[in-house]
């Protein structure tokens, strides 16, 4: 194929359709820029931009205070003892299984687990075991059962697991296990614990430390309000010379980090976002009485709310039996609810969905969650008059 | 510690210093954004914009056109068959490593390769054989000894190594190897061969097939006019179900990739350049004749350019006895050199250099290159008046 104009054409700037949209899509409403990121984004935007004052290690960086950033900054906010950025919260959960883990050992995960935990552990080459849940309606994970998991393996393999994991919350029901229980379960065979909090580091306070768990991993493009790709790891001392060892023959360089990672404007927005992502976190209560608030108003239009009841989290999955029922008439079928939304600017229900779906209310704000509420019903009315 | 407002004071938007100079540093040259590049980062920042119309994998979405630029474009513009985006040269080097290898295998590595090539072999529990090179003042790697290496990897393990790599061009004195020779030496020995890319993939015209190697690897943020961290890489199609293989629980995700990479703006930007990149790599020969043109502008000042000579890349490294000669005695001693580019907007010459320092023409335009080479004799005067 020859690039000429024709195709070269297709590419350059490409404008965003949903940027302006009230979006609830889970994925989105964490990792919506501060106005100091985006701002950042354009300071920061070429290439290496960080790499200028660099001495070999991009976290030791003092100006930008990068390094400041990392080793005190980070630690404190997630009761942690060593951080790393990395680039994202799939690539901290495989740069710990594979660390801690050797070819053909298991992890524990919840069965809820992110289908990314699954594939850092086959990337890792380990073996899996699960946790169940509940099932429907609440799909609580069998704290208990970790217990059994362990126990399996043990006697299966006649060694523990490397590595347990819970997602908190999970990404699909929005639902906070027992971590405290959980740790100390894992802890009494000497598992150490990771904490997936995709959905909940730059959300809601979260305390490494006080919550038991040994490595802390958090996704900033979906919830630290930073531009993708980006995450962190929190790992505990006692783990801290594994996960980051360096190098034999490149004395600085971290190993598992490839030496460094977000090498670009991606950390320069998660340092610019920070002072409101501390705070927002501090406002958790009202973000979690706005979720419950708008699945009160779902569920009064006849849709269900899934998961723990009353709800914890901003990330919610709803049954919606009225809407599967008009997509069985309706002139555009099962799209009708994505282009209705679509038509009053609400993004984030996926295409084709209206069975099931999740949605997240984080950020959103009474007066749009409201807008949101009263389109639904006004849907419901159009189709049902 | 409490993250109270002094701490939270430290972050937020923070200014970069050498925004708007003229930047040689070779790590800079190549990443700087095109105008749509900007544009493209502002409209696509947040968090995981282009996941919004992701149907579960992120290079087949169509709107915007990623599965065009992944599957066409970019395998036309590498001239091999299967593309990903990665998250930069390096993590293109490890997918393929950690593919292609098992533990304890062996990588042969030409001797000048980036530390990072080391550092993913060891994360990859590969052993190293390198190839060497002739020292000063040439550097040149010494092709026919692929062929040794080869052979003493298989004397002392019964098995031919997993993969090999040449550094195209190496990130230190910028020269380029008879690479389709390289080629044609481990394929005799069934040997795939990787070429990193990282200083000549949107640079240069690269054409991995016609060269001969398997695996092409390139770096947005240090080559193609993107915003970090992201990179390529070009999979020759016999090993494609290798690198790309799919999870066998989650049957849309490829493993080694952890189902997605460049989840963000990043993605973005590359596509906004690509057109301008594809343009400027059809204009590679003005880019050699400029550093050519610099490279004895410096020669005339009595500097050495080490490597291939006459040079065929932008990327230079220089030995300066006169800048040595002078930090023994200037004021600021070693720091002079920098403090005096940086009083002419001149950037990217590391703090403290001054008996050698590699740098970097690429589009720096003549006129900049002549201020520069002005700037150095007029600090050369200075000094020794
Ligand atoms: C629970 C959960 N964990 C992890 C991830 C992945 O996050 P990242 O993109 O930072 O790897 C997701 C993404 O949807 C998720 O829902
Ligand atoms: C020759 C060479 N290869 C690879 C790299 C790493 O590139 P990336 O940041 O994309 O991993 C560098 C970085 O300086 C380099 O010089």
């Amino acid at each position: 194929m020859e690039l000429d104009d024709s195709i070269l054409n297709k590419f350059g700037f490409i404008a965003r359709g949903p940027k302006d949209a009230i979006n609830i899509d889970p994925l989105q409403t964490g990792g919506k820029l501060t106005e100091d990121a985006r701002r950042a984004l354009v300071e920061w935007g070429d290439g290496y931009s960080v790499c200028d004052f660099c001495g070999g290690i991009l976290d030791l960086i003092k100006k930008p205070p990068i390094e400041e950033f990392v080793h005190n900054a980070l630690p404190a906010f997630l009761d942690t003892d060593a951080v790393r950025i990395t680039h994202g919260a799939r690539e901290s959960k495989f740069a710990v299984m594979h660390s801690m883990g050797q070819e053909g050992d298991y992890v524990v995960l919840d069965e809820l687990a992110h289908y990314s935990s699954f594939v850092a552990a086959q990337r890792a080459r380990l073996n899996v075991k699960t946790v169940p849940h509940s099932g429907s309606p609440e799909y609580k994970t069998d704290v208990e059962a970790y217990a059994t998991a362990i126990e399996e393996v043990i006697s299966e393999t006649g060694k523990a697991p490397a590595l347990a994991q819970v997602t908190y919350p999970d990404g699909s029901y929005g639902n906070l296990a027992d971590v405290k229980r959980i740790s100390d379960i894992c802890h009494s065979y000497d598992v150490p614990l990771m904490l997936n909090g995709a959905y909940s580091v730059g959300r809601m306070p979260i305390h490494a430390k006080k919550m038991g768990v040994d490595f802390v991993v958090g996704s900033g493009h979906k919830s630290m309000a930073s531009s993708g790709p980006i995450g962190v790891l929190g790992v505990k001392e006692d783990y801290a010379d594994i996960v980051f060892r360096k190098s034999p023959t490149h004395k600085v360089k971290e190993i598992e980090l490839l030496g460094c990672t977000a090498r670009g404007a991606t950390v320069m927005t998660m340092i610019a976002s920070f002072p409101e992502v501390v705070r927002r976190t501090q406002n958790w209560d009202n973000e979690v009485a706005d979720a419950r608030w708008f699945s009160a108003k779902l569920e009064d239009m006849g849709l269900i709310q899934m998961g723990d009841k009353p709800h914890n989290h901003d990330l919610m999955f709803f049954e919606a039996p009225v809407f599967y029922e008009i997509s069985q008439t309706a002139k555009k079928g099962r799209y009708f609810l994505y282009k209705e939304l679509k038509q009053r600017n609400i993004h984030g229900i996926k295409s084709g969905l209206t069975k099931y779906f999740k949605l997240s209310t984080f950020q959103v704000g009474r007066e749009n969650l409201s807008y949101v509420a009263d389109s639904f019903q006004e849907i419901i009315d159009k189709y049902q008059k």
